[in-house]
């Protein structure tokens, strides 16, 4: 079961507790790692992740808020001998930042680091393909190029009905795979078996909607489009709604607005204010829209799974 | 009394709870930072000091473990609205480091930043004057250029012995300021006073040392000679001596040389390699040289004072 969990749910400064943006996406032992804030490495030591295993570092603006434990973290991986290679992908700027750090130009690192620097783009694009994920980038709506994420599984094929298939006469070890590629075959008795006969429907992948920072708009609503989780940003609360609009952000109900309207399963209200102690006012205001809402909690590894 | 706080005393790698390189050094309410490794901002606020407080900002080196957290700081500062001018020194590079980084050119900060880059000076060199005391730098001796910092009060005026002075017949209060500072007056009756006659001896400065990253050298001497409290470099154990000398580190044992010969009343081990679980090993090997020895406490306030 794929998790989600949030390692740092503050807006721009470290407050109540909360840290510096960042997020852990875990399937089958590998993690894509959303944003880097200032110390993620100490957060991943706190969920006891393993930096070896991160496969992709997914930046989704160049606010330090959300990018500047990027080259410690670069560098700790580095130290610790690391060999597998690694992806960052983030908008324009980033591999020039990198370059100029002492310490992190990719070409001095023992491993290989592909930089994919884009323009955040104004549809929703593949920008990594994984063996059992893909992650797709799109446009969001704040003061600097941004990019939200939307990590996805692949459809995998229905279960094959083995006893089925041996009552129909399949006996050849081969032909079980046959069938569940898709393939007829012909038994020895010369009966013809169809997959449909015993392989089950097509299981969809789930989905998650990393999407922040950003003002509501066709961004988010194309990220969260039946996601079955979707962390967006809601810094403020209602009552600070024209704030948001001026600095780039969202309120609380905006993300639900947002995840209701695009059928999203559940939503995790992410990057919060430092104005505000708790999640408590805005989970309060997001839910009388979009029920299944709660505020992120950091280190809560929250499953991505299909809506009951 | 100034007080000297270790905020984080590991090497290359957050391990066993300890951070990576700060201390803060702290004298009527105001603070010099000596380095700001990744998460130094998460760690003033562990010790519940203020970032608005620090008036210099003193990098020893441009590896990561040391400097990383200071773009993080610089923009929190900003974010903070910070009006107060702030110092920053530290090696060639720092300049074009900070300009590469996005959010932290000192041109787009809100408040003045500046950036003293120089070359680590081969002899003590002051490189800041403040009210109550002044820092030098010094070369250091590792992998990349490097300077140790050693913060000294000034020396102040001896007290003066008010009761005698008026029994020798001063009256006029503007003659008590003169002898304190040094000038005779004449009383009433002709008597000539001279500020021996009244004011104790001078009382000498109080001096603290930050050392590292280094091999023991003139450097180290330097910075150390006479310091009432000085932070070094004790990477290793002396089963690595070899370890050390290659890498540009020292041992306890070195550090405690170093102590000993330099007439150091007080030294604090730091810059523990991960490989130690806790001090204990390089404390016995360093206090059999130099008994005032301890592996530095991550945010305890070591108070700066006279040898008794």
């Amino acid at each position: 079961m794929p998790t989600f969990t949030p390692l740092g749910t503050a807006s721009a400064v470290p407050a109540h507790g909360r840290h510096l943006s960042a997020a852990l996406l875990t399937h089958h032992g590998r993690h894509i790692l959303f944003d880097c804030g200032e110390g993620t490495q100490y957060r991943l030591h706190a969920v006891e992740a393993s930096a070896a295993r991160i496969d992709v570092i997914a930046i989704t603006h160049l606010h330090g808020d959300h990018c500047y434990g990027l080259p410690g973290l670069l560098s700790s991986m580095a130290l610790q001998q690391r060999t597998d290679p690694l992806v960052c992908i983030g908008p324009p700027g980033l591999k020039a930042w990198l370059a100029a750090t002492p310490g992190t130009a990719p070409a001095d690192l023992p491993f290989a680091c592909t930089v994919r620097e884009m323009i955040p783009p104004p549809a929703c694009t593949t920008v990594w393909r994984g063996r059992h994920a893909w992650l797709e980038a799109h446009a969001l709506d704040h003061r600097v190029p941004v990019m939200g994420y939307r990590w996805t599984t692949y459809t995998r094929t229905g279960p094959l009905d083995v006893e089925r298939a041996r009552a129909l006469g399949v006996s050849h070890p081969p032909d079980f795979g046959r069938l569940k590629e898709g393939t007829p075959v012909t038994t020895d008795d010369g009966t013809r078996v169809r997959p449909d006969d015993v392989v089950g429907p097509p299981q969809p992948g789930v989905s998650c909607a990393y999407i922040t920072d950003t003002r509501p708009g066709p961004g988010s609503r194309a990220l969260a489009q039946r996601a079955h989780l979707a962390y967006h940003d809601a810094t403020f609360g209602s009552e600070h709604a024209a704030r948001a609009t001026e600095t780039g952000h969202s309120t609380a109900a905006q993300a639900a607005q947002i995840a209701r309207r695009s059928g999203t399963h559940r939503l995790l209200l992410g990057h919060l204010s430092a104005r505000y102690e708790d999640w408590s006012q805005l989970e309060a205001e997001a839910r009388r829209i979009h029920p299944n809402t709660e505020g992120a909690r950091e280190g809560h590894a929250y499953p991505i799974e299909p809506a009951d």
